[in-house]
């Protein structure tokens, strides 16, 4: 396995699926499969089920396994798939075990959601799963009361292939990513999508997670080539263009993170459902801003998407 | 059922057990026994299996299920057993259906792990949850985020006999407990122990949440009968005697939260292990701490307890 290789396709979008349900909220993996093969169309390079986008926490175990299975199966190859993992570390690792044998390409192991984390135990945590994990893996680190030495006592972990990190802390993070030796091979992912990109990407960032995918890939790509282009003008007028559904998207502490994607999806005629509990449908208000803005952005019929 | 009644069982000290561990970070089931055999003789009458002071994200679901299932056979009927679940509602559900099998007295659900969360997502959570499990049921309300609305909207359901609050916000809580209808028989537990317990049953708290049972029970009940006698010289008395030891476990976010109690108990005898990821062992300082605390109590022998 070249791992080193292996960062290097990390240094592009990571696209979170959404898991559609249907009415009953059972998972509607007809569905799951048109999503996937949407984002396959337009060209992602890398699926990540399980993520937050695809309400990793409202799916039982045994459903986040099928999701990889279906999803690797859906991919087929098309694309790299990094499956999300977490939980308790047996849970994690019986996650990470299952992906490996379902042919995932990685892991990404979601911050523990422990209510008591020391960053020793911290290390730990995410040490122990990746060694017991044969596949390349990222960390996905959101906690900010947890020390950034975490990371930099994982980085010379050879299977340590990315970081999406996602504390919005830039000073915070720039220091990391230039104490941790670039022989390390570690992608640096900004975990907060396009309104946070920019920033991260000027940090040193080389790619990011996207939600918007599942419903705009096409300004997700203009950002990313912007970013690597170092066009500023346009990288900022994407930022702008997104940005509103975003902070649709951050509003009641993040409440509206998913569903906002998701009616979105129904409303321009492409398959999502309703979100699981615990997040609910919009209020009318918030609805109704989600179709303003597809007016905005053309896409109030299934035309130019 | 006399759901009434439940609650007013309800009126007293909730004791987390800690869940033992052997040193290769396996379950220690004989560990598990003593210590709530321990709780039994030191008169609790209400255990929590899979609380947070269990690492109850720290196990498995199987472990979990083992938990509660040993439990309810160890306490075998001298005390009221409330099984702790959560996670996505099919696993919450699939645990508290589990519990009611192995004939636990009351569920206590965890506030979900989920990063996207609604009010109204809330509360179609937990009452789906309370809905699929035939058992009186609690509930852990913890984020500052989620509207108190939720509880005021779950209030009226006939299984909801208790809440464990865990936000100090005592503004808050107080308003929540007067805003609650009495004839709703909710029990308003203190979800942040002894060091908050006098100034929740001020505003309407009937029990409090206890770690420190596992190792100092006789303190927590001379605080519950201050409390209930409204002897404030003495409750203040108490808070202060174990306020160090609940300020030493608030550490590093409360990452000692567990810790702390656990090398107490290995200090004195009694038998606790480590910790699992993603909680370390604590710092010599912070050992020191512990041995220095356990000196003033007068617990550096295992008499006297």
């Amino acid at each position: 396995m070249d791992y080193q290789l292996f960062a290097k396709k990390l240094e592009t979008i990571s696209a979170i699926p959404i898991t559609a349900f249907h009415d009953d909220l059972s998972v509607n993996w007809e569905g799951v499969k048109e999503n996937i093969n949407y984002l396959i169309e337009h060209e992602l390079e890398v699926v990540v089920p399980c993520g937050n986008t695809s309400e990793f926490y409202a799916l039982s175990i045994e459903e986040a396994k099928e999701e990889i299975r279906r999803v690797v199966e859906y991919v087929n190859g098309r694309a790299l798939v990094v499956a999300g993992i977490g939980y308790a570390v047996p849970t994690a690792v019986e996650l990470g075990n299952y992906a490996k044998e379902a042919g995932a390409d990685a892991v990404m192991i979601h911050m523990p959601v422990h209510p008591y984390i020391t960053s020793n135990g911290a290390t730990q945590y995410f040490k122990s799963i990746i060694e017991q994990v044969d596949l390349p893996a990222l960390v996905y680190f959101k906690d900010p009361n947890v020390s950034d030495d975490v990371l930099k006592e994982l980085a010379p972990l050879e299977k340590l292939v990315g970081v999406k990190y996602a504390i919005n802390d830039l000073p915070r993070f720039t220091k990391l990513v230039r104490e941790v030796p670039t022989s390390h091979n570690i992608a640096w992912i900004c975990g907060t999508a396009e309104k946070w990109a920019p920033y991260y990407w000027n940090a040193g960032a080389v790619g990011f997670t996207s939600g918007l995918v599942n419903i705009l890939p096409s300004k997700s790509f203009e950002l990313l080539e912007a970013l690597r282009a170092n066009d500023h003008k346009t990288s900022w007028d994407v930022w702008e263009y997104v940005l509103p559904f975003e902070e649709l998207r951050a509003k009641y502490n993040n409440g509206n993170n998913v569903v906002v994607i998701k009616e979105a999806m129904e409303a321009v005629g492409l398959t999502a459902g309703k979100t699981r509990e615990p997040v609910a449908a919009l209020n009318e208000a918030d609805h109704a801003e989600v179709e303003a803005l597809l007016e905005t952005w053309g896409l109030k019929t299934t035309q130019n998407l």
